[in-house]
């Protein structure tokens, strides 16, 4: 197919939808991106080309990438806004670059991003029911950043993952993961926990079971011992749970130098 | 009416309501928290005695305070806790603390925090559509800073007034009123631009409308010496315009050292 290769950037609330994968039983974000995009470019049957991870339902992005191939006549530069006005409010394109024609969203990625948010204060917070997922317990940040220092580098993650993944191997290598507190409104508002990851791959639904046994050890359910013996024996029981999804944000994607 | 006094500090997302106080259109605040103190007492009378602010339709609170009388046999200490299995998941109480018969939520205020957030990135952020007004202009934050130094003390804000408020005078005191910019969705996020302000009261819209003001001095529409003229003159026509209810968060009440 010829035309431009274009990376698009995209933000989105994931609430109302079934993640970010077409599927036939709920509405998803790339459906309502396809369709934005067959609007625009008057092609009925336009498709992306990949996405650089597939969301989960209520999962959000503050920095989603998706691949197109497109002979439109609209510029690279006009090409968000002009797409923003076709996409429903709960969906924005951020950006829109020229790229190779071997740039791929998913297969071309370096380094990933996800945050996951717990709101950690008794009462949930009504300004974060979409953002967060509540945690009663006070959550001992020190614990939760010795258990964090275990689980960062190169090991295998079997441990770390819900069944259903297609992932060949489970190895990966987590570059960076920090757990930090904020109080975003103040000192009424809830205490809220970040976890932010980065690493070159992420399993399926790994962040939320990483955010799971981070919080646990953070609540003396859990013990360092427990996380190492995760790691050593690949066993998912002894993980922690997988926390919901709406505390979830991929964050960005990194493509390295060679892609903008 | 013999009972306790009791202080109830409350934090809501204001999306669905119609403002705080009752009102024969649309469902109020102040009717589903009187829904859940009748189902929580046995008493289908019962009603608050006043609230610190009467926010908007859209308007969000972090810590709204109120009052109410009660024979309930609930204890003080589970009061919140009990209050919150009657209400709806975008409203919580969050602290039930014991006053005086004398307290009034709005009469015995001594100083009060809102604050206003500004999206100002080029497209709205779908992750701050309901907690930000959107501003595409790009705002210098040190010439609202220097707007906002003009505004600060004891001045006659009848510029900075909508018509229909109840206040006899226009002479209020801003104690502060702070500008700051974040990036809490990282590098992709928006630029958020946060107003925060503090006083001894503030008049019908008065916070947006001031964040109105400094939102158009910071991207160049309006000059310092507006400003200035706005509060010698009393003119409404010499203030910015009012922002929409949705970036508004009433952030705390303080009640001085006589109440908690």
């Amino acid at each position: 197919m010829s035309g431009r290769s274009l990376k698009l950037t995209l933000q989105y609330d994931g609430t109302a939808y079934a993640g970010f994968q077409r599927q036939p039983n709920g509405v998803s974000i790339q459906e309502r991106l396809e369709d934005a995009l067959r609007a625009l470019t008057g092609d009925p049957e336009f498709k992306i080309g990949a996405a650089a991870g597939r969301t989960d339902a209520g999962v959000h992005a503050a920095g989603q990438v998706v691949h197109i191939v497109t002979t439109s006549t609209v510029p690279t530069a006009n090409f968000a806004r002009a797409l923003n006005t076709k996409l429903p409010d709960d969906i924005a394109c951020t950006q829109v670059e020229e790229v190779d024609a071997e740039f791929h969203a998913r297969y071309s990625v370096v380094n990933k991003c996800y945050r996951y948010t717990v709101d950690n204060g008794p009462i949930a917070s009504p300004l974060y029911a979409r953002y967060a997922a509540h945690w009663a317990v006070p959550l001992d940040i020190e614990r939760m950043r010795a258990a964090a220092a275990l689980l960062v580098g190169y090991h295998d993650f079997a441990a770390f993952r819900s069944s259903g993944g297609a992932a060949k191997t489970s190895d990966r290598t987590i570059r960076r993961l920090e757990v930090a507190e904020e109080y975003p409104l103040g000192p009424l508002g809830p205490r809220l926990v970040r976890m932010e990851t980065e690493a070159d791959g992420f399993l399926y639904n790994m962040v939320r079971i990483l955010a799971g046994t981070l919080v646990e050890v953070g609540s003396g359910r859990r013990l360092l011992a427990d996380v190492a013996a995760a790691l050593a024996t690949a066993d998912r029981k002894r993980a922690g749970k997988t926390l919901p999804p709406q505390g979830l944000c991929l964050m960005w994607v990194d493509y390295g130098h060679a892609n903008p």
